[in-house]
């Protein structure tokens, strides 16, 4: 089946916004086992609308429409459907009702310009939008069922969740059920992973579960593609390929499907009723920054603490003996010191001594980390290249991922992809 | 002038990466007056790749196409190019040189399948990339002057800059220069600036400077597009634009053109040789992490401090009376006891008594701020509202900005369109 998606608006043509609609549609079938085949971006006129939408109905059997559903004048998309499928636009009394008890439930009279927002194609189907104004709609232009879909994010992507994949599930003839499964690691660059899992597809029969990965550094994502007749079904073939990825990744998988690093990290403190210390130099505050402002996070984050000279990390945490540089035992003595300072249960310090010079694609950068706790303290060491942003962004995520590890009793010194060795 | 892109590439169609190649092209284009009237986006398959050329060289004047010039099988733009146009693909001896001498450079021998990036369609015009095997090149196809570019983000945009935008100016006819000047500001709305505004364009003879917006929640920019004959013409022409749009904002402009907030702040520090310490809550660390890790900010970050709670804030200040609740007097006790604790110049406060509740759009937050010095303590007090994240990114962005204020003799506490009259 082909399907084409097609972006309107004057502000993803001129690139006010970044077009995130559309990744997140493509990716959002891609889940599903289903290929948008192209993409169209035109502005908001009604030539290039109107020629958009006819080649799209003469190429594809599906067709996404993504925005030009509100009130406004500027707003094209349910009068060029109209136009296209060569029917006449006329006023939906249906969506006009929900529209009135939107307003109703939020004490408001509905402006009478949303009066239009309710004029759909003669014939069309209504998909749903629970949470706005625009009213989704499919109707048959050319060869193609297009469907409709409000510019606003979470519009859409509740209604191409709950309205727009099932009905294109079953176009496709695919009567099977499809699910995700997801992994997260850190410290492994994507041609390693592929190589690592090479084969693991063969543990499911004919072909029903499909690997694919998303990197975005330094985390990558492991996606597991699966489908059956139904999630009994589909539980049963993915099994053994989920228990084979599990165990080659090993140590390296830091949180599956929604899960995220820090709050696999907040959820392991929260379990042992622990509280954490953090001390940052190169980093800055972005590793507290990403776990601090979370739910719940104030029960468990006792102190950030940031400076970018040791003897200044050392006032702050009340260490006498300022080391002589940046080692893991100055990272141990400091971890030692905060946890001392602080009262907390855990301390992780993440010291980083920075190449000199401009910033450049060899610029490298040594991190020294620590983790402390009564009992014991875990460290490590490890030299990042790449330039001053890459060496950050890794030295955050190490530190992040070395506590995640240090809390499930895990060693925080496996060897990574993405450091130098010397 | 009728503009076209086309973006190939499974990674960008089936949402891998999100587009933000095209997102760059047609904002630039904007910058320099000219519009892209439609993008497409099509995978790296022959019959997709060979009807867009097609249907762009039939609708359009010139056309931009990005990636597809790699050396690997999936790359086809020059074979297809060729198609499109009728030529054969001819081995170009003059770019077989440049990479030759690149990998030279590099102290590498050039990998056999290189070679592929020097195929071009017979009578193409090469479009030098200076930092990258890929070989830029324009060709007709249709009515249209087709530029071919890398799909490697430096690569591409320097080759926009360097080599496409003068082509596509000569073709548009305008001999006219084009400059863009940029204003950056916190606390004013999009509508709110475009009210303000009303009226400055016609203070330059003949719509030769053009007004525009983007909006990129806390900050927003302000764009003036200016044409002349030379720059002279163009500075004298935006003089009287620039000085009304300076006037009319007044201290609302953090910074133009390049400069960025944390830029501004930690370049006004410098200037005094001053030292900051930083103390936040929810923001947590967030502030800090703007800052810290910038070139020449371990001269100037003093310390930075995170805690959710009142008491270990005022622990780690060493604030023996902790104050009853969150006040602008607390933040400014908090202040000027971290300007004692760490010996700072500058200190920074920024707390925030957040709801209770689950996160929903009414959600707010109290931010109580203050900034001290040896002699002086600004505060301030605001309401801000939108959700747990609004309320943080709205936090960050206020501490930052009145520490520029603070920094630059102006009143801290000017009402923004943010924040809730209570």
């Amino acid at each position: 089946m082909k399907i084409e998606v097609i972006c309107t608006g004057d502000e993803v043509l001129t690139g006010k916004i970044v077009n995130t609609n559309f990744s997140y549609i493509t990716q959002k079938l891609e889940d599903f086992g289903l290929s948008v085949s192209q993409e169209t971006t035109v502005g908001d006129d009604r030539e290039s609308l109107l020629r958009a939408f006819l080649l799209a109905g003469e190429r594809a059997d599906a067709v996404i429409v993504n925005g030009g559903l509100g009130p406004t004048v500027d707003d094209l998309s349910q009068e060029i459907a109209a136009k296209a499928a060569g029917v006449e636009l006329v006023l939906s009394q249906e969506w006009l009702k929900t529209m009135e008890a939107f307003f109703l439930r939020r004490s408001r009279a509905m402006p009478p310009n949303n009066t239009k927002q309710a004029m759909l194609p003669q014939g069309s189907e209504i998909l749903d939008n629970p949470i706005g104004t625009a009213c989704g709609f499919a109707v048959n232009i050319g060869k193609a069922r297009f469907f409709f879909t409000p510019g606003v994010p979470r519009e859409l992507r509740r209604m191409l969740e709950e309205q727009i994949i099932p009905r294109l599930m079953a176009k496709s003839g695919q009567q099977t059920a499809v699910f995700l499964k997801r992994f997260h690691s850190y410290g492994i660059g994507e041609s390693h992973a592929d190589a690592l899992l090479n084969g693991v597809e063969a543990l499911a029969p004919e072909g029903s579960v499909k690997l694919g990965f998303r990197a975005h550094y330094p985390q990558l994502e492991t996606k597991l593609t699966a489908r059956g007749k139904d999630m009994n079904d589909i539980r049963a073939k993915l099994a053994p390929v989920e228990a084979e990825v599990r165990k080659r990744y090993g140590n390296f998988i830091l949180g599956e499907d929604d899960q995220t690093l820090e709050g696999v990290v907040l959820a392991e403190l929260e379990k042992v009723k622990g509280t954490l210390t953090i001390v940052e130099s190169f980093t800055g505050g972005q590793i507290t920054g990403r776990i601090a402002h979370l739910p719940g996070a104030q029960n468990v984050i006792r102190r950030g603490i940031v400076a970018r000279e040791l003897t200044e990390i050392c006032n702050a945490v009340r260490l006498l003996n300022v080391p002589e540089g940046i080692t893991k035992e100055a990272a141990a003595a400091v971890a030692r010191a905060a946890l001392q300072e602080t009262g907390a249960t855990h301390a992780l310090a993440v010291l980083i001594d920075l190449d000199t010079g401009s910033d450049r694609i060899e610029f490298a950068g040594t991190v020294c980390l620590a983790i402390a706790t009564a009992d014991h303290t875990a460290v490590r060491r490890s030299r990042v290249v790449g330039g001053r942003d890459w060496v950050r962004l890794g030295a955050i995520e190490m530190g992040l991922d070395c506590l995640r590890r240090a809390l499930q009793g895990l060693p925080v010194d496996e060897r990574i992809d993405f450091e130098k060795v010397e």
